[in-house]
């Protein structure tokens, strides 16, 4: 399965694994000792960050499985979001619940994205 | 990366993503003012009609990822699912936790299906 | 749609989806009465033997999404991830979030890996 790509590999995990024309990575705040406002906003440079390495773009997301500790920030977020979300004709599914998440962490992004080629 | 169909956007995401043959949605009941059950059946009757917007149908199906806001509902999830399953030789993975959801919405379900071409 | 393969259906899911090249499906452990400890173990060792099954490897899995009862156990739970996971250059993608889960079940795991051929 030599035409698995995986990329930012941990002990424990990599940090975007693409198959098939499709990456998919999970996503949470660099610093996490921010407010949820910033961990949001983090979260969602951080994907443009890592659709550019991959050489995809905002317009590539399929999908988006958000987990909030507290879905009262899901305002906040749909703020940072209508700025940040692509143009229309490429918008991606979402899905937003609310889950305990590893200490600190406020908010978790599950993203699936097409790559080119 | 053309090959990526969308159905039904808003302002914040597609309602489908249609990818490399496989089709990827949410569904929240259209009525969020109705009871759990009626939820539930609005959810699994709402998964038939975006099969047939996609050509697909529940032979398709390949998973769903089911939020209820209480895991008590699962037995009454379970009697309306016995009734929408698909038949033998069809049937979906399936994993079903518990988590809050927006204000209103008692169940949500992360979708995938085949479709076909 | 004869290109999706199924196993080991039950009434309400297939154990493992098998489509264009990726296979999902969903573990909880066999004996849900063990210690948490055990539960985790058990997946583990179920996510080995899926993998044997369906002719892949731990070297092909692509993506773990890890529900935990209790989010105190993940410090337990990497303690046997680290034993199991594969080698350096075939990690996956891995999220982790705490949610209330059927009864007995303390971890429940959904798994994307991709199959040869």
């Amino acid at each position: 399965m030599s035409e698995i790509q995986r990329f930012g590999e941990s002990a424990r995990w990599s940090e975007v694994v693409i198959y098939r024309g499709e990456a998919r990575w999970v996503e949470v705040a660099d610093d996490a000792t921010a407010d949820v406002r910033s961990q949001i906003a983090q979260v969602l440079t951080q994907i443009n960050v890592t659709l550019d390495r991959i050489s995809s773009s905002r317009t590539g997301l399929l999908q988006l499985l958000i987990f909030l500790i507290d879905l009262k920030d899901s305002t906040m977020m749909n703020e940072l979001w209508d700025e940040w979300v692509p143009t229309t004709g490429h918008l991606q599914i979402r899905a937003c619940v609310e889950a305990k998440l590893a200490p600190g962490y406020l908010v978790e992004m599950v993203i699936s994205a097409a790559v080119p080629g």
